[in-house]
């Protein structure tokens, strides 16, 4: 029954039954995704993604690509392209969030598929708004169903290779655009269906512009699967449990019916966190390390070019996911962690910027990676790294990190959320739009009209 | 290697090298596959499908949905949606095409792809016309990645519940399309990357609209990879064979090289059979007799209505896929053994009109399928089937089959093939346009622009 179950509960939330926590996470969830596809868009992979479908496959504009710089025309396309275009901007950059008991980034696909949907089809002329009330409801129960179903089938289904974010996304998404339409229980079901045979993404994409694809195009799939089923279309009322359903089909082990029974009572998005550094969230902790060695390099009057060795200790899921040792692009740094540690020590910082093509090829920072030696032990947490750095001189420096910046025990302040959007937002279309964008999307819970957010920035 | 090995084999193809007998099976399949998408445009779900997308989602209008009736302009969309309309339409009569040792119909994802992108690109003023032969030569290497991959993961990939159909159909359309758009060999890996990673299908919802949705959407999958490949996207170079790529992520065992390595020599496509009958494969040997069985009827002078037991003895995989006792709705009864063996018996024909929802509803339908009886038996092939027909007086009549028509053993001929593409054609457009389709589409690999063929009819 647990096809029933997700839909009843989500056909019948409302605001109301949303926790002052539940709310302020999800609009810090928006207001971070916001700011990585607005950051995220200056990347070729959406500018690819968007020359191949622009022209050639959008019905009338009605939604907006949220990082265009263009004339509005020229920013707008039908709800798929935004969906497909703001979903891969807004993981691109690998900067968006976490859900930490499942690696998922849970506001990518839902949110770029609701926003082009609500865009669409708010009409206040007609009698038919989308508050920003509606649109957070529906944000919510989309992020739900992506995590307790991420939950349900944890650990087997990632293990296989899966990329979980949008193997649940394209179900999140048919079931907050299902919600925002209005669609009955019923509907929701085949709406799940359709949604649940369309799985997209395994880990092997990791480090190319295919790992941003699979959220964008869940987005598009979820989507579809809503609308079609609001028009009718049928798939099964048991799209998830059954036998040759979805969590038996990408799972050897699930159980979904003690999570779905949760619904409502522990949400899942209170555990998002929001990324400080646009890479892999298991590089988190050494990148945390090293830029606080190099501040101390500096502050002890030494140079980071005089480090001759760099020693990682961290959780072996790490060179699992993020064992690149040669990178050859920005998107490939990303899963490196010889880079991450390079780019920490030399340049103190960890944004965009220093995940660039560029520096990858820098070679200061190619000698420096070369210099990274990186240990494995499980007893040290996916959240922890011990570095150890040596000087030419034969001194030491050495940090261990107990809970990374952005972990669940360390998140990231507000000022730090607000600065991480600011960066981001003002190099991709300017300091005077960024301030709007800020203060669109932190009140978006109060807008009377959720489709002309574009129009406020 | 696969990624690479299937990428140089489809990119390095030519017309030259393909036998007549490949060439011959080659246009049976387009043609099968054309009759199938015009007569199931009759249904619902392709009009679903075309509402929901059309008006809100279709570009510029460059590409036709084959079974439309209405005027030129009315029956032109942009590529992806022609792709996704007639997809379904050529699938959801389950009446197109069957390649038995995987039970993959392999034309309509390829064709519902390739056709939409010939009309859009082939432009003879420009010098860029796609000709019969380039289009069959496209057609023949997606089939046969289709094809080599279902073998590669048989049986553990269709056994834990995927739609083999279209989880390889993504990746042939994907080769498919980048074959005519002319991709080097490194933009066809990529292309698979991106189509691999999207994962359309499962046994869940046969018997529903989704069934069909599973070919169309993966035809639009595999259609939009090598458009983004051709752009310069990235995906992998082993989208395949890596750890956490297609052939692993989706089945517990595979041996694409081997499969691979034949590429060229053993061509798949000559195994592909045609559906005498809208529904389950694994029906038709049942149908196959109920058809005689009425006839032998007749002609002893005995009516239908004095049958009092009818029953079954099939291989076990019968009750498997199509063991639905009361169907209720024509999507359904393709899958329910029981309904075949009534309508078989009742009136001697097995068209799409005997799948429909009046005739599943039909008071002497629903008795006499409350009359069959079905056993199982390991030792009966899967095209093999006997049947016992009791009647109120206790006299019996028995049929045995040892190949059903249609089988490999007993192919459909060359008029049964045409009579089969008339009578769903003329039910759908026409006896004037059927003749001229027929023609077009027996004819399609003299054309010298292939964009132009709905011009045609």
């Amino acid at each position: 029954m647990a096809t029933l179950a997700l839909a009843s509960w989500a056909t019948n939330l409302t605001y109301t039954n949303l926790t002052p926590g539940v709310i302020d996470s999800a609009v810090k969830s928006v207001y971070n995704w916001a700011g990585c596809a607005i950051g995220g868009y200056t990347q070729d992979a959406p500018h690819i993604a968007q020359n191949t479908t622009q022209l050639s496959f959008s019905g009338p504009p009605t939604s907006s690509i949220l990082g265009s710089n263009g004339s509005i025309s020229s920013s707008f396309v039908d709800a798929q392209t935004a969906a497909l275009v703001n979903g891969i901007a807004g993981h691109v950059d690998d900067y968006d969030d976490t859900h930490l008991a499942t690696i998922i980034h849970p506001a990518g696909t839902v949110a770029s598929a609701l926003l082009a949907v609500a865009e669409w089809k708010s009409d206040p002329d007609a009698g038919v708004p989308i508050t920003g009330q509606d649109f957070l409801t529906a944000f919510v129960a989309g992020v739900e169903a992506e995590l307790k179903l991420g939950l349900s089938v944890w650990p087997e289904h990632y293990d296989v290779g899966w990329h979980d974010t949008s193997t649940t996304g394209s179900i999140g998404a048919a079931v907050a655009v299902g919600k925002l339409l209005g669609l009955d229980t019923t509907r929701m079901q085949h709406a799940i269906g359709v949604a649940a045979t369309q799985v997209i993404g395994m880990q092997e994409f990791f480090g190319s512009m295919t790992k941003s694809f699979h959220v964008g195009r869940a987005a598009q799939s979820g989507m579809l699967a809503a609308l079609l089923a609001e028009n009718g279309f049928t798939s099964s009322l048991q799209g998830l449990e059954a036998q040759f359903g979805w969590l038996h089909v990408v799972s050897t082990r699930e159980n979904a019916s003690a999570y779905f029974e949760q619904l409502g009572s522990i949400w899942e998005i209170q555990q998002n966190t929001f990324k400080p550094f646009p890479c892999g969230i298991v590089m988190h902790p050494t990148i945390d390390a090293c830029i606080q060695l190099h501040n101390e390099t500096l502050d002890g009057g030494k140079s980071v070019s005089s480090i001759q060795a760099v020693n990682l200790l961290v959780n072996p899921e790490v060179l699992v996911l993020t064992g690149k040792t040669d990178p050859q692009t920005g998107l490939e740094s990303k899963f490196s962690i010889y880079h991450a540690a390079a780019i920490g020590l030399l340049f103190g910082e960890g944004t965009p910027t220093e995940f660039t093509d560029d520096v990858v090829k820098n070679q200061t920072v190619v000698d420096l990676r070369n210099k990274v030696k990186v240990m494995t032990d499980d007893s040290i947490a996916e959240d922890q790294a011990n570095v150890t750095i040596t000087f030419d001189d034969g001194s030491t420096m050495e940090k261990h990190i107990e809970h990374a910046i952005g972990s669940l025990d360390n998140p990231l302040t507000d000022d730090e959320l607000k600065k991480k959007f600011m960066d981001q937002v003002t190099r991709a279309i300017g300091g005077q739009r960024a301030e709007k964008a800020n203060d669109a999307f932190t009140n978006i819970g109060n807008l009377s009209d959720v489709g002309k957010i574009r129009m406020l920035f």
